[in-house]
């Protein structure tokens, strides 16, 4: 079956989803029998591109990694780079799968969840690694996709391609989850491993991250447990079940741990480590991001560097522990297809 | 959608997936819509009991805890509980799905592979817990299940219900697994767990676990690797696409590894787990199991105890670990539930 695929972000992730369907075209045609063309591209700094017979993959990505923008497609017509709003080309385009890649602003979820609603009312499944939409709308837009017979995903959008919600439905179907319990930001792990196996103190180690590209310039969201948070309220919602919002969830980061905090913590055997957790007794959802000293026992305390963890605890099978990227260019562009993979098993 | 299953094999794992039915019923239904009718059961020591409406499973549970056979079924007729081979029962029921759960025999797959032959042969999907058949006949049998459109199903196999093959197949779906490597048996890394943390030398360590109920009274095919050999070469033959055979893989288990081992292991910052490892390079498959010592940054060193994990080398998510329990009659009776779910969705 061919799937028509609409990008709305052509960035980082973006460019990863676009070399992975390029390089993976007949595998997945041969294995899935899926055949994804890729037929509009929006992105406000990039220009548009609608090309309704199929971009060319390597020549899109060719002028993007020259710094050029789509309008410098090779013989496009004048009506194929028509600078277009992403809501105009939602409504113009014949994709069926819309992927939304823009960037996360976790206080209005905008302008991603107007594009998600927009494609989901004009027939058009919608994937996306956005935390915005999922973290702040996400039963709304669930039930968006619903009436309308259509797939809304977000895979991308906790631990990047590490698999969290294909998990749940599939491997662990049947299990019912109570708590989950999770590394979920790949910044702050990497800082405090440093401050653990190289005694560096909170500053030098955060430093190196920036430098390194783990961290922005301004870490605030990263360090202060706000991009863990948005995390832990999708979680809450799309595993246990919630309507948690982000306002309801204490919140500490790790910018005030110290070397000495470290240290004091191995010596008595433990490690600290940044952690999301929600848990759902008697119906009510509790959730936190802080900093807590693990036992070198938990799943949790053996993942390091910039990793990603989650323990789902379940009434049939216990504690499951998943392990992987966070982040990356084509971890987060897999998680893109993943979920492209899964509307296209409907 | 209802189904009708059949078990073969009602020890501990079928007790457990009965007990999943029962509890679960409504869950099923209404989440997945999955109603699964168990019409037949036949077992080698606790008799045949065949009801086409659908047999009480709480009757069932409660004469088979009361040490009694299937005979007992409370108001059964006569040909209810004819004593019937297992071939013969699967020739007679109207099960859409066999749930194989006998013992794993590894030297002939018997009779276990007769009755999955059987049962494909006959209409009839297989999901199976046993060890035998996916290590010693993958590939033919899958290649019948498919000639038939049916499925057979192995979830249960490596990690009891810890899900290894729906991650590959849903989550991981799009990625080529490279290569994998896993702690395999819960009994040898529980035994490992107690020399190293507990300072016992290997002969106490066993007892324990006998005692405890991790190992058999001959703990041969644990400590000496076979199980874990099984498990490799059924990995090996199911990810990574070899046909590999039981008979080509080095295999070279923990009894002797000594309490002074371990430690000079520890010392040097090191932790000694029973791995089972395979990769695939150029086509060539390269299958082993053998004590390993692990710097404690690999994710399997942390896992402790009679927990199972295993790591898959993916080329778009690079390592991706997953952990949980590796035994279990709930654990591995979810095993089999997964697996009808699998078969449910189609």
């Amino acid at each position: 079956m061919e799937h028509k695929l609409g990008l709305i972000g052509c960035g980082v992730v973006g460019q990863g989803l676009l070399q992975i369907l390029h390089d993976k075209r007949d595998f997945l045609r041969d294995k899935f029998g899926c055949e994804a063309r890729v037929v509009a591209i929006a992105d406000k700094l990039k220009g548009t591109l609608m090309v309704p017979e199929g971009i060319d993959i390597p020549a899109v990505l060719a002028l993007l990694g020259a710094g050029q923008g789509l309008a410098a497609y090779p013989k496009a017509t004048p009506a194929q780079v028509e600078a277009l709003d992403p809501l105009d080309m939602i409504e113009r385009t014949d994709a069926d799968i819309i992927a939304e890649m823009t960037y996360t602003d976790i206080k209005t979820g905008e302008p991603a969840s107007s594009y998600i609603k927009k494609a989901l009312r004009t027939g058009k499944s919608v994937v996306t690694s956005n935390k915005g939409p999922a973290a702040l709308h996400y039963r709304e837009i669930q039930d968006l996709a619903r009436q309308n017979g259509l797939q809304f995903r977000i895979e991308g959008t906790v631990m990047s391609g590490t698999p969290v919600f294909h998990l749940a439905e599939s491997g662990l179907a049947g299990n019912t989850v109570r708590e989950v319990k999770g590394i979920l930001n790949g910044t702050t792990n990497f800082i405090l491993t440093k401050m653990e196996t190289e005694g560096m103190d909170y500053g030098p180690a955060l430093a190196l991250a920036q430098k390194l590209g783990y961290a922005e310039a301004d870490p605030t969201a990263d360090v202060e447990g706000f991009d863990a948070l948005a995390k832990v309220v999708i979680l809450s919602n799309v595993l246990l079940g919630g309507s948690v919002k982000t306002t309801d969830v204490p919140c500490k980061g790790i910018s005030s741990i110290t070397k000495a905090d470290v240290e004091a913590a191995k010596a008595q055997g433990f490690r600290y480590k940044l952690i999301g957790h929600a848990k759902s007794e008697n119906g009510v959802i509790t959730a936190s991001v802080s900093p807590q000293k693990l036992p070198l026992s938990d799943p949790l305390a053996g993942v390091m560097g910039a990793q990603n963890a989650l323990s789902l605890e379940t009434d049939l099978m216990g504690k499951i522990t998943i392990q992987g990227a966070g982040a990356g260019k084509l971890e987060t562009g897999f998680a893109i297809l993943s979920d492209i993979l899964a509307v296209h098993r409907g």
